[in-house]
């Protein structure tokens, strides 16, 4: 299993293709999810190459994670969210579609479920929800 | 939200309750879950004391994510698995049931979902899938 360096999240890490970004550091990227299973939802990735959790180093591992955790805080603030969900998916047969390694960061709320998979979110409230968690994390 | 020395998790960690232990570290423990959403399904967690994400240290995280990854390749050697699901819940809302941090490994085969949640796996099959894991980590 290998890296393909066109997968659309290396995309985005080169700005070739547009993101809602809310928070960078030198070794990782969080964007907004554009098919949000919940109003927030985040995704983390490495800025180096990881096709996902198997091929990843102990470092992209330990700074995504350090990321995830600044993103959960935020998003309780930002929606007021009783708690995080964090998924993570390698290979197809693990729930992955871009294989560039990705943490899903889902704030959650009593006894809300989690929207099916595979709706788009309205651009303006992608932009939104987007502005909220940078401004948590500011 | 603070941390009680009395979770289930806890009185796993001080072998005050039985279970099926598959890895360990000065870190962490990794040990089957008796309700297993997949066969070879494992947690992870580390020793010193966390509720969750939220108010874990980085080491904590880091260390996790590196036994998560190690349990990961073992159960794919383990049980021919053609990936990997990572789950992690914060709080009740965010899907937590027991308040000890703790990640489930989920080894996955293209087309079968994972099973509902809530079924007690027999404690033969359980030390059969350990014994696999094991083996394939050594």
């Amino acid at each position: 299993m290998s890296y393909d360096n066109d997968n659309i999240f290396a995309k985005i890490l080169r700005s070739e293709i547009p993101s809602e970004r809310v928070y960078e550091d030198d070794a990782t990227l969080a964007f907004m999810d554009i098919m949000p299973r919940a109003d927030g939802h985040v995704l983390v990735i490495p800025k180096g190459a990881a096709r996902n959790m198997l091929d990843a180093t102990p470092e992209q591992l330990a700074a995504c994670l350090v990321t995830v955790q600044k993103i959960a805080h935020a998003q309780i603030k930002a929606f007021n969210a009783d708690g995080t969900t964090l998924q993570q998916f390698n290979e197809a047969a693990g729930g992955q579609e871009v294989f560039h390694l990705h943490y899903h960061v889902l704030p959650r709320h009593e006894g809300i479920r989690l929207r099916p998979p595979g709706t788009m979110e309205k651009p303006e409230l992608l932009k939104e929800h987007a502005e909220k968690i940078r401004q948590a994390l500011s």
